[in-house]
């Protein structure tokens, strides 16, 4: 099967990470996984949630969303329906979930990292593009809050990298990074989120139509493993460029 | 290790499915996983919601809630609040995706399933016991719309059996069917739908602490699939019963 | 006129009060007045609301709600539709003012008493047992705080009993304790809360089609008065009892 | 005992009704009870809700509202908060019942009247002089629409008249018609609603500290039927009157 | 072009400004631009807003409603759809500028007033005659918080005054003070709000039909400033006066 | 006096039109006003909204958002309050009608245009950068629509074009297009709306701490028409371009 874009199915999109988007922003990426493109932005403030002061601990949590217009149908806004909807909410809490699972708490010290990520244009893939450049925008803002001593010297609040892909099988092939033409004919669809050395952060597989057996289950995981070993490069490749330094 | 309630690593908490609790719903089932009790109640309506009308398929979706002293601490309502919190949004998405996993909509005709689950009281694996008693209220309910002739004659709107459970690492040692005492402590959290003739309809894994590889997700995949084959030999046992029928 | 389930006039439903039926709750009944079914908890937690603090006196306050296929109809969740309903709040209030009729503020101390009650299966006179098995359940919450040294020793925070019944005139004739059906024809309906020395706490009376004169309230208060008595026997059965201690 | 005002116990407070008080309306009154203002509009418009469509009959509704600095201390209005409160939607649901109460569904054809009750200034007694007024109101709108041949010749949409007072128990004695200060002092506190014809449309008893007897009960349903009788003779006179004088 | 209420075009409709309206408030107005009455209460109250704490300034703020049946066609309230339109919160936002203008926060001290203007009855410009109207509201509150010492002696918190009228173009022709149905027809329609010596605090004009050129542009500034400065004799005369002094 | 960019009082900051920055969007444009950057897309649909239907008019719409992360201080996401804030009220209905003043709603026919103008970094200006660059995604969409033949051939929905600009007094010195740093300063501010030939389409002026006279009204009109002028010239040019075409 040749795919719309003429990718192999073990292929990724091509992926840009552009550090330094926004002025105001301790760090910020605009990451695009082809035709996605999602701005990351992480706010470093001092202090922490009510519920976690004196803790000496600090929090990183995520808010994705999604601009009206950045898919094919124009959305409602959330705000003028005065109610977040249910994708949105379980997008929120992966993203914060997976960037906390590279969080050293106590070498952050009482701090809180937002990581907002805002979809400008969606074609497949908007939360593992949105995992994938907040972890470069919270690397940024952590290198911030370093050069600014907020946090101690010799801490390093992050233990590791983290990055995400989707996978599914189309029409009985297993490929990787879905745009959304091949995402609606999925039967299953799998979001992968990876440390950098190659350990599962999140496993979430759905059956869109059919239930999956294990073979299939780990055809799948082969693929999203090597597509976010690829991820880890790219986003290393990134921090070690000039962009925004 | 010893689990706090002498259960091996592999072995469900007792599990009841009470059939018929309520005389108004289609169908309804009080389930029990320990001491986690859901009430379940599946109701069947004529018709399907706009943007299926005319398909001549069918629907089916559910809604998650917790009392607000189902758990140790008393929790705010969601209805005083005036918000549906993420967690619950979450849970109520996956228990619709899950049951769908299992129900031809062409057979269903223009007809709506929502079903219901409420905990009552909470000791961990709410999302599994929800899902695994929701499917026997569901059964229940295409029973009695076909009785009624809502279903046509031969049509047979259910395509197979659903069970969830959870497993987590916890100490070191992966356990089937965590109570709250254990989920809180572990490392690995992961919530498996599978259906009775072993194929997974949704895997949800989290690593709460470290990161898992991929000899550990294998375990505790081993140990879900178990797991889920006993509910589904308990799902089955209890719709041939007498209870409520 | 013969009672659709055989009943006199002014006779109860069967009345069952269930202990202890959470793990969690300081205090817990299910109540059924027949198939009317209501989960009453008390939540016992030490301080008070801010207005309060400081004043020595604690705190009782009532939440009510139904589960969606509580009734015959399946009703949207008020959480989903992100407001309480006019029915909702009334009854909420009304809990919580009958409940605070039997409280010594002084003797609670700076405690509050939540008593949520929730409607598991609705047959008519939700209200008036959700009444009726919060007392016990904040009776049994009252002797938990007593048994933790949290309200002091010697101090009576209960300083009576309550229970509550509904009546009306259906087709003419009075009636003790309307089920749905009963209720929708009634002419008046009346809710009425009596202490166990038979004294009122609360009397709403409504015409809902013809308005009723002096004789016929009498009537409806010489019934309900009686029935309140009798709910009064059946409470103080249920904590004389075994169940759940 | 004296009451702050001068008033005998039994007496009313001087009781004002301004008819045709907003060009707009159908029908508008400013109904004040001593310091108590409340401007009370009828909207008379033609259809139904949806769930009375086709039958013929038509419905009659209430929405009580307070101004935030009708009161001495100023409060939040609930459009900023976002939500309704309970008493407001208690109050409104009152309203609409006791209107209701007097209304020929089929006389007045498939026509909805809409009564709001804006609360200018408060001093106790709010619902009741908003009931009294907004029967006024009522009656000038049904009048209009029998001018505009909205409703059919021969008709009468109203079969009586209602008003409503509070009474209640202040250091033991048994008052008519509660100022706020008097109110918050009460035992006892209650709302009846009757037709001109001196039944009961509504009968709202509430203990607000010591339970109440038989005995006191029937001495402030006393002290309210009078109440309302004189209440039907000022709604009479202003009815004669020559509109917005 | 005569008018349809026989007014010369840079003539104000008969404006009434009725001082004491209610008896709770610090100031409080009934004000008339011919048939729109708006109720403006200003609520003095010591302490300030969070963000203003320890700043030695105080606040002014501003409210806007409307009644329901204000109007013409009754709308909903926005305290039952839940959300406050845009309409009211331009219109509020522009009330507190508007009297922030004449307003010294040094010399209020950290107090705060808060402006309530709810429309009665809706003829056009219910804003300007808000503003109008609160402006007396406000310095009866000042003048109140002097006579209580909460504002220093030798203090002056109003270093201003403040009114404000529409202008518009109908038909070719600029109109001053425009009532509902002039308004409608305006091609271009401004709001304009100045000070009693005749400096602006606020222009908005928008072009509802034509773009206006800077030549019309003038001339209805010139009439806005000529009707600004007789709202500001009515304003001194109101103050003047005797009324509910 | 040299302001911080070291432009001159009438100068603009650099503008950037960047079209076709959206592949979903019917028209699509990055705007940019030195470091206020605007993503404004046109989404054009066939339909109007139910009060329109039959007219054969079409409607054209904004609405205005802010990303938190667009400005200094992380802000609150609206959706997540669950309500939306005056201040964006107030710019999204200045956003469509500055739109609709260039529009022949016959020659639209029954389509509707919504300009959704998302904030991604903030330095003042955001409305007026918002206006300037939706023109251009508006004319953008409406060229798209014609070569559908969604516009009739011949028609020509847009009359004009619309450009806005920011002019304040700072310091004494009225200066055109305000950055954040001069906005917080600026004792006047001013924001208009211009056609192409010169005419207004909104002025909104505002004193933030002292009012201001007819003189410098008319300086500030000045400068604002001069840079709607050169704004204009920019749009042209953007739309001659062969950007995104």
């Amino acid at each position: 099967m040749s795919r719309i874009d003429g990718r192999t199915p073990e292929q990724l999109r091509p992926v840009t990470i552009e550090r330094g988007w926004s002025k105001h922003a301790e760090g910020s990426v605009l990451v695009s996984f082809g035709d996605t493109k999602v701005l990351c932005t992480a706010s470093f403030t001092e202090g922490v949630p009510r519920w976690r002061k004196g803790s000496g601990e600090g929090w990183v949590t995520g808010e994705y969303s999604m601009l009206p217009r950045a898919t094919n149908t124009r959305g409602d806004r959330e705000s003028v329906r005065g109610k977040i909807g249910g994708r949105t909410h379980e997008i929120s809490r992966l993203i914060g979930r997976s960037l906390r699972a590279v969080i050293d708490y106590k070498a952050l010290g009482e701090n809180t990292v937002v990581l907002d990520c805002d979809v400008l244009q969606a074609d497949g893939g908007t939360r593992t593009a949105a995992i994938t450049g907040a972890y470069v925008a919270l690397a940024d803002a952590v290198t911030w809050a370093q050069g600014k001593k907020i946090v101690k010297a010799g801490r390093k609040p992050l233990v590791g990298t983290v990055a995400a892909v989707s996978v599914g099988i189309v029409d009985g092939t297993p490929l990787l990074d879905l745009r959304y033409e091949e995402d609606v004919r999925a039967d299953t669809d799998m979001n992968v989120v990876c440390t950098g050395d190659g350990r599962f952060v999140e496993i979430q597989g759905t059956a869109e139509a059919e239930p999956f057996d294990r073979k299939e289950l780990n055809t799948l995981l082969d693929l999203a493993t090597a597509g976010c070993a690829d991820l880890a490069t790219i986003q290393r490749a990134a921090l070690e460029g000039t962009l925004g330094a």
